[in-house]
């Protein structure tokens, strides 16, 4: 998969030029290395990005400690909530595992997305289902059984248990990791 | 404000005769009384609903207490994950002061936002926008600190402490009436 595969899912079909135009638009693909931050915390985000290899974490930074939030895979994109209010992130976004990544001004990304009603239909249709996705999320953070939210994130995103280390996932799941080795253990 | 005023400053400018059929689809609306349900945990909502007296709140049915995790006020829509994806609701929504209560069937109100380009952006609009908020709420749940937790809300939401009793606001905020009395009086 690349990102011209991505998008045709995602967005297609598409006319070949279409397509040609829009990908001629991103950047070439930089290399970001382990623990390095993408997105820094208070910047306002202009650009949308594109995961071409690696992974990464979308932290908090609470007093104490970065909180996991959300998390970032091959092949997917990776938008700030800066591009949709125009305000300062309240997040970071961490590399976990070295990343080539492709940025694009979040400019030409609406163009494209406005461009064609099927299009902006298929977007709009992405935003319904991540906000049932976040709203999820709350009630994840809200269940007080630990079993009860590991239960969940299986059902929810089994992939996430191959691609991200645990202790990334323990902090998403407000558990320390020696409770999600424990309770994944029967 | 009434219905036709709501859609109009939400989604307009429509047609007029347009506006009068689509208001026409919408039931009488229907009084229900304190602590009923409007919406009940693990049922798959079909309508949307719109609230035009009372006040409600979404909850959360955790093992040993009903967490609040949202609020609806007078003038405004009231929309289940259900209608999104389709699957049975993991919230309640409880009515707090006696309501008055319009519904649609979501196949009228879809029908609607996507018969016009216009509509449907502004719809695009709100659920981006309703996507930041749930994302910002994601982060008022993880901060340690329940004065900042408070700041955050009296940002965001002033108009709640004007229209919510306290012990619900203090379940959304996850703290003890006590301490939300505490931590206000400065």
């Amino acid at each position: 998969m690349d990102l011209r595969e991505v998008i045709l899912n995602q967005f297609g079909p598409i006319e070949q030029s279409q397509l040609d135009n829009f990908i001629k638009l991103w950047s070439a693909p930089i290399t970001v290395k382990r623990n390095e931050r993408l997105i820094r915390y208070q910047e306002t985000e202009n650009h949308v990005y594109f995961i071409e290899k690696g992974t990464c974490c979308i932290t908090y930074p609470d007093i104490n400690e970065d909180i996991v939030v959300g998390f970032g895979y091959p092949n997917t994109f990776l938008f700030s909530p800066s591009i949709i209010n125009n305000k300062p992130t309240e997040q970071e976004v961490i590399i976990i595992k070295q990343s080539n990544v492709r940025s694009l001004h979040k400019r030409y990304f609406f163009e494209f997305i406005n461009h064609h009603l099927e299009v902006q239909k298929k977007w709009q249709r992405q935003i319904e289902l991540l906000l049932v996705a976040q709203i999820d999320r709350q009630i994840d953070l809200l269940i007080s059984s630990p079993e009860e939210r590991l239960k969940r994130l299986l059902i929810r995103s089994p992939h996430v248990f191959q691609l991200i280390p645990k202790k990334y996932i323990a902090s998403y799941l407000r558990m320390t990791p020696e409770t999600l080795s424990r309770i994944q253990k029967p």
